[in-house]
């Protein structure tokens, strides 16, 4: 049997996107700019698409901007932000943690004159909100800080931005990147204070090719694509009905997070009791994490020799994330792990279709591993 | 029946893309970045993918960068290209006709102090090779023009690009918005002559949500969206699968555009018989363009008052550009048409698909419109 313990990665699409997505391939692949029936027809398949997944939010439709996926929307809500606040301050404050697409996103607003300040986090993996408050200034125009990690599932102190702006007085957009907690808790962007928030399809078993920004009412942003009017002109370009009609549709089938949560907890314990089994397994993701994610060192061995034991033997997890291929992560360093425990990392991430099947068949693939790998 | 004759808008994707697309939602769902045998089996896919587009544009794979469709693949044509060569001249040549997606990232430019000169076009919609060659100086960078306007289907004079700035000694590099061309007209960007060239999947019986920018080997952009190391770090964030499957698929199936091209040309020759037929309507595109591509006036109607009632009678058209919803045509504008003109223009496009019966309904029901709206 194979068993897919990498949904932190991908997720496979569920039958409610495939089938939306077939549904807008085969009648409703009008362009919802077109002014006739085949075009108000694929405007009106929009329209649902937006209002599914601004109720996955607890937003209003109007707050929700589609883009192809979540890199993009974080490179909306920093770059968008950024120029439009450019007037009222330079500093932009980030997390040591954050994913790629932000910490990137962060780096290249540097080069074009903006302060970023590093936050960095403790052996949990976890913003501290006393640094937090001390970083955000007058000149603050933009903080972004992730609600899971993405690499260890340490849940951040989202909630606590919005006080510590207030706090300092800053002129900052508050912008969390949610790709790994949505659909995993409860998120409702207005009461968590952010007035940016981004989500992904393709991590809650919809299609690639399309994520979203929420983009609390009144908040303006710059665009970063020039074209047509869609999107109220802050996204230009045919909207990609196929995957916004699949992201839709995936969003509606989410689950009730708590009861999820409360399957995926029992998974998680099944993995830890078995991962403490194997001799030599350190355990990297606080115990408070979120349950979809487990990081693990099995230090003396690498990575990669590991992923590559257990994929030939139908087991899928990842070293790190799938974006930062091949890179030394980021985030373990930030944690201040060693380095043989960040060579030999692995992250284990589940999904609500994860079984406990699946769990036992890495648990075993990971001791043959440990006995095999260990000896050459 | 339903005739479409909105094919420049968009097209119905084809059963390849679609059979492509499944395939890639229920089997080939890995992430492409992941490092055991799902995400592989999902990069061999994106390499087909890759050879597959490239193959329709007698290009080599690694020269085509996927993107989320035509607009984006403009916009990092024009701002990459901006920014990359931002130290050898700041002038950027366009023409008056050109899609939205370039025009308005041509304007962005201008606001960041790069210098924009737009090349008129004649009564036939095209941009004269003299104005072009006075145009292009040793400060010019880029030199952007669509290879057939998306409104009436002028062929635009892109051969003619490379003598040009080889002659002005211009360190420019070249683009054309292949879009409306694409599928339709033998494409080879090598022998035109052209570093950049954009195409959309959508425009041809492909998924909407992806597009591709060919860049000439060796040419160098700065990318415009920052994250992971995807798409040879031009392009980050997880690639669109489905929709990439389905672009590639849908590029497999094209016929050779020159049998395709005899066809559509004998449902253009019917059209026009048929519009000669109906008193006050004034043929908009050159006689000499794509015979996709028919722009139409009946003076005295408005655009939109046509559309409606053609649609009502299952009829689809458009008023020139889907993405320029509402607006006034730039593009006829551009060709000194009057008033009357452009606010009766309607554009009729179509597809290797298209029927005569389509062909007919639309005559049909134009009629109808003619003898009924000119009484009201």
């Amino acid at each position: 049997m194979e068993a897919y313990l990498d949904n932190s990665a991908t997720t496979p699409p569920c039958r409610e996107a495939t089938e939306a997505m077939q549904e807008a391939l085969t009648h409703l692949w009008g362009n919802p700019s077109s002014l006739h029936q085949a075009g108000l027809a694929a405007e009106h398949l929009l329209q649902d698409a937006r209002a599914l997944v601004a109720a996955s939010l607890s937003a209003k439709p109007d707050e929700i901007t589609f883009t192809s996926g979540g890199t993009e929307a974080n490179n909306l809500a920093l770059f968008g932000a950024a120029a439009a606040r450019r007037r009222r301050g330079r500093r932009i404050v980030i997390s040591a943690v954050e994913h790629s697409s932000i910490a990137e996103s962060a780096a290249e607003l540097q080069t074009r004159g903006f302060e970023v300040v590093y936050l960095g986090v403790d052996s949990k993996g976890r913003v501290s909100e006393q640094e937090l408050a001390r970083a955000i200034n007058a000149e603050t125009i933009l903080v972004s800080l992730m609600a899971v990690n993405n690499e260890v599932g340490s849940l951040q102190p989202v909630d606590s931005l919005r006080r510590a702006v207030r706090y300092a007085g800053a002129p900052a957009l508050i912008h969390c990147d949610a790709v790994q907690a949505y659909g995993k808790l409860a998120l409702a962007p207005q009461h968590m204070g952010v007035d940016l928030l981004t989500v992904s399809s393709h991590k809650i078993h919809g299609p690639k090719g399309a994520g979203a920004l929420y983009i609390r009412k009144g908040v303006k942003l710059q665009p970063i694509l020039f074209g047509g009017s869609q999107e109220g002109k802050l996204r230009p370009g045919t909207e990609a009905m196929p995957a916004i009609a699949g992201f839709a549709a995936a969003a509606k089938a989410l689950p009730n997070p708590q009861q999820a949560l409360a399957y995926v907890g029992t998974l998680r314990e099944r993995l830890v009791a078995g991962l403490q089994t194997i001799k030599g397994v350190r355990i990297n993701s606080p115990a408070d994490s979120l349950a979809y994610l487990t990081n693990i060192s099995v230090p003396g061995l690498m990575s990669e020799t590991l992923l590559n034991f257990l994929s030939a033997r139908g087991v899928y997890v990842s070293a790190g994330s799938a974006c930062a291929k091949g890179k030394k992560s980021r985030v373990l360093q930030a944690m201040g792990l060693g380095e043989p425990e960040i060579n030999g990392a692995l992250r284990i991430s589940l999904s609500r279709y994860t079984t406990c099947d699946e769990i036992d068949a890495f648990l075993f693939a990971l001791t043959e591993a440990r006995h095999t790998l260990a000896h050459t």
